[in-house]
């Protein structure tokens, strides 16, 4: 018979990252049995004196994790009897295995959600500066990935700050959700023990205790509540990832990626391949795959606790390493990156994206909007065929197409396109602006926060 | 060459559910352009009768529906036409495609949250109803599906009351990101005419409008919170599906299922076949699907519309008609279930599940936990090789394996197990009768939302 | 209480599509039970005539379809008792809904990929034609979205003919799975009449008899391998749409789709949005979204048929329906695009992808490799800096860099890059020449079958 | 600005899994390049060497490895400089990293695929171990985790032996498709040297080499196959583990797992939590997780390399050890597991099981199926009112329901039941004993392949 590798049912690999919520729940844990009379305090003196060594060992990679006790919690445990012998015991007083990992991975979603947050936030700040710092760069806006009106690169950019704005909203209702004590729920029913859950609560920094002991040792909501965040964020990743690709094409030749992001080719040193922003796509598959797995593993699975609720953390803490990193990848690269204003606006003029623009100007002289279009259509056919720009055509030949047209029109540009979407949410340049202005403030409030 | 169906890129057959939104949301258009001058009032009435006779129209099934106008929009647009005339075309003025379903589809998804909390209330009620009705019910309690330790059916059932309350608070929350009112972002850069969009969205009962014309008319982050939400909601479901099926067996026979939800055999009149319960658990694959679905279609898209995101629609109506009608069948299930009570406290007296609660009787009475943990395992081995359950074993005999016990020890019962995890959140008669006391208040407090 | 829409467990919608299935193996069945003396030849010709009538009705379009009765198999049952009595039951004798639906779906399945196999066999030979009718069209190859090399459009278009004809063997091999007559199978343990299966499965023409009866009424790996056979496919197939949607783009300007797969614009009559390709690129959500939906369904289930497993046929066949339709458009795409070589070819020329060219060249005079690529690098930094290309480098300037090069270094062009790669494989003219030949030979061979 | 982690990039901590196929690919392209005369046979024979002692420096886990260097590649690349000096860069020759990495992991595919069939066959040979050990065990067979029909276990076990057959024969064709040599690709268009590609091809012991280029290195086709037929094998794997997490409950009470797979509570000795069948289970999230994230990568992803590809590698490495554990621990569960035989007889006797074979009976006796079936659901009926199993009641009230019953309708038990279901594929005694024989001698065949 072949042999299962011992790391199938060890998780110490992975979950060792959760040392510092375990032992700050035991301290926790241990305060309130002695305050509430259940142990004396002397032993929770030495059962947190304890735990605090051992936290400083493990921060001083002094520690020696084995494997063989399979999880954190067993190795936590095992070198407190080591120090402290038998009092170690009485902290799993009032305490069960599967509580207590509800603890400590709500604990470390909260970090987590912390940590991500405020990644988003310099995302976000990154995105204001590269569109402060190039406020008057024009670009086609496109649909279909064909050239369709002209707007402002920094109105594109905040397109983006409001989608990472609904991540970081997202992200913090997650954080709500993680935020209930789960401690004294027992292994599923409560614990016949005078507790103070409250306490503990506060202790550790949580805004509520959970009211039922069975879905406290079963849910895993918050997880996934994480994941699906994570998954909605990486998605907008991967459309700015694709954007900045094709941009940094020869063919787009929109922007410039810093060399920190971009990998060259030794033989042809002009050549940076957009590898981060490639990777960042890539990594998009990762973090839906880890989405969809929590979701399988908990399908159909009774209540209360079962094994393979084990399998709820390796995707999460993956999810979280690469969700980080992608961020702080994309802030380096807005900041870092270079545009090439003359060729953005040269792409905005071209491909007759201006006839909008003329038929909303039949329009603003009375004449019907559909009947508008039809001239339109009819001066495109005319400048196609002569091989002509809207401005090249003269204005007597504009008046055969409709006698509204007056010499204003050849007045029409990618500026005064631009300018003349002067409704909240449009792109012009006062719009803008004012956009820019509300989301310095949007940052500085979080900043506060 | 073989033909494309000609539904490939119709979507007429699933869209039309939108017609009220898309109605409505023309009216509030027509009403703002002739506010704002941009239209004649005349002309905003005779738009707006045309529409509402279109509504009666098709809500009295007499709309002659035209696939080969492929959408909902070109279906009413057309109609428009037949019964108005020119003054039709007006409606378009300063609206575009991108931003018109971009609003339909987001009022859409407000309806349809505000029936899945319904739903959702429903059964909250149902759970609560069934709980109360059977509030001295006692059952085991499980992990790894191994009998753990004695509950109340009560607390069970409030274990799922809280699950659904998350769904809720998440679905609510999904509610907030598509409250955001679109119209007015026209193509993707906003439009040349003085709307007025606040206006728009009062009339629509939207409370804010979209700040970034890019984001708006790309954005599908509000449909991917609705099915998020609805794949967490419906792995809580297939959980209790699962349950509900096992409970169903021959081997648990904890209850029965109604007539309605079950499936018979015309040879074996007193089998019932939990076929809801069964479907329902399946139908996780379908939202889990449209989940995933919607996330790969999203997955690398640029900005701004893209034609992929047609498939935007589908599943999501898909999901919604799923999940509503499985709500419901849970709420139908839990309400029209029998108990088999004696069945049920029978399970929970076996497999020696109060061993917990005598070594906690030890530790009261002094032992370490530890300590104690050793003379129950021992007392267990004793009571297994004798083939006696706890109660069937003298106390004289106890008192071999500690001094510590006293012919209370004897008392120690499936209820005094109960009884005694009296802290909050845990399982004791006291603990869930406030729980079902807080409930019925949620309840309440839910209903005058 | 809500109530539960009747169409919840109603599956009619969809399963009357398997009528021609269901009624063939009811025949072969009635044929069986009266060869093996089960039931009387008379019984057994009067139901297979029932039979045939009732399939007559479906295909005028005279059948009086049924909702209440719940599914295909339950209306074609019905009808027969109608149409000729109490005789009508015999035809369930030995057969269960459980190994019937698994016939029907099995003969289903296998049909599907009869289809699919044809469409990808359709969209191949348009590759090779297009491929055909453009044998000297340049265009650059792509690493990272970046120019890398040049290549033939043809060798670009048989990529594409390589994965299609993987995904052809794909679906072979599925059928051949799906290729099993499960018949005689019964509920789940076998049937207690002396059936002949073997004639069943000559008659219906599948190739053998399922060999377990429990596994034969859980099994729906058939359905699984044609889900991940279209989700590999379907992946392909959005490769090639992301490909089509940018060469249409204004910045490449590699093609032009043909007005049938595209949607224009009223008012910019030049404009062609790649509706189509997007579409399907689109649709990969779906495909994805449904097996992942099934595996989900089937996750955990015990033994043998659950209702869960109802869920099977909706997603299978919104995929093949979704599939065919995908390949169908991309043969038409392909067949009607035309190209802008000259756009191709000076792409392919730009951004200094000769530079691999060039360090080969010094390899083949006998330089070392690396010692080659460090020269080319420092030609290349020389060029940028001039402005220069290459070819626009003059020799004695080239032997500044190294004096192995001569006056023929001035011939290394696309062209000669091309026709240098003349490796089994590659992407010279004669490499590609013959791969079309053994492409048109395998779509010969294909025919055949 | 934060810092993303050094580890985005990098691919060393899961890549250094290719050593060995990257040295075998290297010694065979410096063989290959010295045979054609690219290099000169001294410089090969150097190169050869130094990679030998390479590999055995990895081997004996003396070699230095270098994250800084990114992968496994430059790792090897950067220590055969370093041993060989200048010569080593005459390896990359005609050679790419894309080529190089398509081989590369084609290789590892390969005998993945060959481990996990063995370790399938050796769960098959448990599994008619098991059978054959315990021939006579009579159990329930399900449907809807309802009692339906009773089975021999050995007939169960064999459902699951026809599932993992169909995994070997996925996994043998996801073999043949990874069985194709890429090297001589190049980057993507082919290579300017006068190589033999085929030689590599028998050197590596491929059975072919692919035919293009750019197919070549844009391709993982074989990836998603291996992912697809791992997440298909998991799925019956799940199926399996539902029921022994079942079966060991105390409600079914069928089997009781071996102490090395499950684990037990200190103060409960009899309970065994089956925790190896319930985290095999749980892992089928992450297998499914796995495909859909490599699905998800790859879409829209246009040719040809795009570093998004590097993320193909990671999932794949963890689904398949996964995947190779899960299956030798259902392998030992198996093996290790005992039966309960008169607990699962006596349940396949509850239930009025044998309903269907009274009807049978009385069709056997010429009363047409329907009718037969009317009976019986009246004689269930009395039975139940009467608390009396089937056996219980007297000839004489059988005859009151219908004349046809004689004396021997008493004899209908669950063997003769099981003996009826003589149909090939059926449970009975002698089609399973000839099922054993024919699974032995297809494990034999297996053996000898």
């Amino acid at each position: 018979m072949r042999e299962v590798s011992s790391s199938y049912t060890v998780s110490l690999h992975y979950d060792r990252r959760l040392y510092r919520q375990d032992i700050a729940g035991s301290i926790a844990h241990a305060g309130m049995l002695a305050k509430q009379g259940i142990i004396a305090e002397e032993e929770a003196g030495e059962i947190i004196d304890g735990l605090a060594e051992i936290k400083a060992e493990i921060e001083e990679e002094k520690f020696q994790w084995r494997p063989e006790l399979e999880d954190i919690h067993m190795n936590i445990e095992n070198r407190l009897y080591e120090k402290i012998g038998d009092v170690a015991g009485k902290l799993h007083t009032a305490r069960s295995r599967n509580d207590q990992v509800a603890l400590d991975v709500r604990m470390f979603t909260k970090d987590a959600i912390t940590e991500v947050v405020s990644a988003l936030h310099d995302l976000r700040r990154s995105l204001v500066e590269k569109a402060d710092a190039n406020a008057d760069v024009v670009m086609p806006g496109y649909t279909h990935v064909q050239r369709a009106q002209p707007v402002l690169f920094a109105h594109h950019m905040l397109a983006y700050f409001e989608m990472f704005g609904r991540d970081i909203e997202r992200f913090r209702q997650a954080y709500d959700r993680a935020d209930v004590m789960p401690l004294g729920s027992g292994a599923l029913a409560g614990l016949p023990y005078p507790l103070d859950r409250e306490f503990v609560a506060r202790e550790l920094g949580f805004s509520r205790i959970s009211t039922n002991s069975m879905d406290a040792v079963s849910d895993r909501d918050f997880l996934l509540d994480y994941q699906s965040a994570s998954a909605i964020c990486i998605m907008h990743l991967s459309r700015m990832g694709e954007e900045l690709v094709y941009w940094s094409s020869d063919e787009f030749g929109f922007i410039r990626l810093s060399e920190e992001y971009t990998t060259g080719s030794s033989i042809m040193p002009q050549k940076r391949n957009p590898d981060f922003a490639e990777i960042a796509r890539g990594k998009t598959g990762r973090v839906y795959g880890h989405l969809i797995g929590l979701l399988t593993t908990l399908k159909g699975l009774p209540l209360t606790y079962n094994r393979d609720m084990q399998e709820d953390k390796e995707g999460f803490f993956d999810t979280h390493d690469t969700l980080l990193d992608t961020l702080n990848a994309f802030s380096g690269m807005v900041s870092g990156m270079s545009l090439n204003p003359d060729r953005m606006r040269e792409a905005a003029q071209g491909s007759y994206v201006l006839a909008t623009d003329i038929a909303d100007y039949l329009v603003a002289k009375g004449m019907p909007f559909r009947e508008a279009h039809g001239v339109v259509a009819r001066l495109s056919d005319f400048a196609i065929e002569e091989g002509k720009s809207f401005h090249e055509i003269a204005l007597d030949r504009y008046k055969k197409f409709s006698e509204l047209f007056e010499s204003d029109v050849l007045e029409i540009s990618v500026d005064s396109s631009i300018a003349a979407r002067d409704v909240p949410g449009g792109t012009s340049f006062s719009q803008v602006k004012r956009a820019l202005a509300d989301a310095r403030a949007a940052l500085e409030a979080e900043n506060g926060q």
